[in-house]
């Protein structure tokens, strides 16, 4: 499906091979398993090793490789933790793979102006142990402890993003390796900027195709005095997405609002030995000072209870917490795990809240329509969910039959106003709903920018948007 | 100090005339008066006037005046409501303005999503009294009633937007009118997306070099239950940074706080015959439910009792808060009052709000020792304020002095890590800043996109970023 009909980038392997050795010495490798590591390996996308994988440890040691593969015409794939579900590693071209995870260091943390400078390499959950101690966290938590400069080339979201944006909002500035191999310092410490393009929102979900970003400043947040997480179960998707409406209608600045529903909630239940109950839940969490979490309480429970929810099953105490979010980031693995043997194919489509419910409910008639076990969770204080398909890989009708499901998934949510993808990105497997999505003009505004950053097309090439031929 | 190298673009002014004549009748003219309004009138920036100015009513009339520029080679000028302080609407070479003022049709408002869609000549007052009975407003803020698709094009924020963002966070999607008169839909109507390259915020801040904006789907907010507005002075403008930064490192979700020093408290007085104490003092706003305002002005006025700030006067009723706002919006022209005959040298610093009180400090001094009356007003919790010389523009000697004291102003600021401009974006007086402001290779990324997306160099020339003269 992701099939791209360009002929292969003429590379010099064997020169790329030798100046990368001479310059990196045993932080260069052509060993087949770790080059297997370094393409796609999570989700049903097939894997496509890169030639090389090299690990700087810098800034300049990027550039250094950047400028090595340039002269040998080499593809070049930024790698972060791999965590990618839409083929972001794969090098359908060959090419040298970078693996930043040695780019660690936190740089700095400013903790008047709840900031920090990282490297690329840094994870979310690195960063979290680091700065808690001094009574912040980075909010942004897509699941996957996944590195920061991942999460930004890639507009990584998550959990949290109804109340703390997405990364999106949360960058202020960045060191990026151009494709030239110049190193570039765009954006700035200051909260607010009209100075000029917006280029850190630019490299913001450019995977890797216009640039490497090796070093992030990020915002941060103080950590709330007080946190409450809670369940509550509704009768139907359509009562838990109406609250969701509300709660964001109204206000009131809830930090998650997750909805798993019945099928996933199984799923949860047999994976986690958890009891929870079998029908549409909602799982939220609010933020604030004692008093405003107690008035958040108070006014989120009174709209559920107005649309046929539950009582509220809270989790104030940290473990209990912990306990409940740990169940909703497994819901990968525990979806999976409803059909052993199964691969699940990944769908991220986000649409405007009002259509929400009418969207899900047309989903979960499609997947039993299509004899699909197909759990869903969702971010839906965003209007975003997952939809998990589970088919078996090596029967081809099943197959057929999963890809026409989500082909019509994502084509309704676009018919709805919504997007293909709220926060995985395009990478390989969404460069056909791009082209669904966005109309010829803005297609072309994203080759012209790609072409003018980016000319001899080295950077992650084959992701995102289609290149005319002559532009390789 | 804003002079454009270039030769002006050659353009048959006469063919150009002709072709817009036969197509818009008497929407199109030259008369001087009307060509003067179109150029920049608000600050000491030089009036250069268009050759002529058009008024389209759709986005397809506004592709065809492109269309017809460009085959004269004629540059084209994108106006709002002509409220830029930076020169954005100036036409050093020339060319065609676009006035946008009569596309005014509020196209949509989706209620359950808080979001709308606007045509770009539909002012924020417009909008918010057309949404207010909806029980929802639009926040940004810039003081001036601008119209939404300048905004948007500048990148404005304003009083609000440290509770809210800048214009940056609140568009979804844009009709934009591309350089060769294609007409692109980008970004979408969901809260989120991954999908391919962030045109939208490509296109916001770009300031009518890359495209011309004519349709913008905003995000609104509720209009929150309880507003409670009040004013706190204090002994000093470090005691007044001081309550800013624990405010916003508690987390404390204030809607506005605003800094006035004590010149700029003075003007206030005298302008509007207003008894506010001559001392540093910040304008506070506070959104929410009633529990949450009232949970908000107590820790916050701990915080300022903490640091010195006297008793906080409160303005709850809708007549009191606008009267306190309405006094804050017409700074500039209080300031100015100071020194009738006198204009002011906009300036616009942002720095990381924990280097605030020390820029705002030594730019005081700066003002003392060079003879000049410079009021100070500031979006405090961005750390984004405007210091405003009052400077004789007929005494060169002054001008002189007044360029030098800017200079050194908006050199502090970056040292300070923050940028020349936190919202009135570059225009025509910025453009060396921008210079200072970001190395090569960034300002090389700038200049690759302008020229992808612009290749004749027609869509506003001489703003932003200095083109290579090959460029032209």
């Amino acid at each position: 499906m992701t099939a791209d009909t360009r002929q292969p980038i003429v590379h010099d392997k064997v020169a790329a091979l030798a100046a990368l050795r001479a310059a990196f010495g045993d932080r260069v490798t052509d060993n087949a398993t770790i080059r297997e590591q370094h393409g796609n390996t999570l989700s049903e996308v097939a894997n496509q090793p890169p030639d090389l994988v090299v690990f700087p440890k810098s800034t300049e040691e990027v550039a250094e490789i950047v400028r090595c593969c340039r002269s040998a015409g080499a593809p070049i794939i930024p790698f972060g933790t791999g965590t990618s579900f839409e083929g972001h590693v794969n090098a359908p071209l060959g090419g040298v793979s970078i693996d930043l995870s040695r780019l660690k260091s936190i740089v700095a943390v400013h903790e008047e102006d709840l900031q920090c400078v990282v490297e690329a390499g840094v994870t979310r959950e690195e960063l979290n142990r680091f700065v808690r101690d001094l009574g912040l966290f980075f909010p942004i938590d897509p699941g996957a402890d996944a590195s920061l400069g991942g999460m930004a080339a890639t507009r990584a979201s998550g959990t949290n993003a109804v109340r703390y944006g997405t990364m999106k909002d949360n960058v202020l500035a960045m060191t990026v390796v151009l494709p030239d191999g110049r190193i570039a310092r765009i954006g700035g410490r200051a909260r607010k900027s009209a100075a000029g393009y917006d280029l850190v929102r630019l490299m913001i979900g450019s995977e890797g195709t216009l640039g490497i970003i090796t070093e992030l400043t990020l915002r941060l947040y103080g950590l709330p005095e007080e946190m409450a997480a809670g369940i509550c179960a509704f009768p139907s998707v359509k009562a838990a997405c109406d609250t969701v409406i509300s709660t964001i209608q109204l206000g009131i600045p809830i930090a998650r609002i997750e909805l798993l529903d019945e099928v996933q909630v199984r799923a949860c239940n047999a994976y986690a030995a958890l009891e929870l109950p079998e029908q549409p839940i909602l799982c939220v969490e609010f933020h604030g000072s004692p008093v405003g979490v107690r008035d958040q309480i108070e006014r989120f429970a009174e709209i559920a209870g107005d649309c046929g929810g539950s009582d509220m099953q809270w989790a104030v105490e940290p473990e209990r917490r912990s306990a409940l979010w740990r169940a909703r980031h497994n819901a990968y693995w525990a979806a999976r795990g409803l059909r052993p043997g199964a691969k699940g194919i990944s769908t991220d489509i986000c649409v405007p809240i009002s259509h929400l419910a009418a969207c899900v409910a047309e989903t979960k008639a499609d997947a039993a329509a299509s004899g699909l076990i197909a759990p869903i969770v969702g971010h839906v204080g965003d209007g975003n969910f997952h939809c998990l398909p589970l088919v078996d890989m090596d029967d081809p009708t099943e197959v057929a039959i999963g890809r026409a499901f989500v082909d019509r998934l994502v084509r309704r949510a676009l018919a709805y106003g919504g997007t293909s993808t709220g926060e995985h990105g395009i990478g390989q497997s969404n460069m056909k709903y791009l082209e669904l999505e966005f109309d010829e003009p803005a297609l072309d505004m994203m080759r012209a920018v790609k072409q003018a950053l980016d000319p001899d097309n080295l950077m992650n090439p084959g992701k995102i948007v289609r290149m005319p031929a002559s532009a390789l």
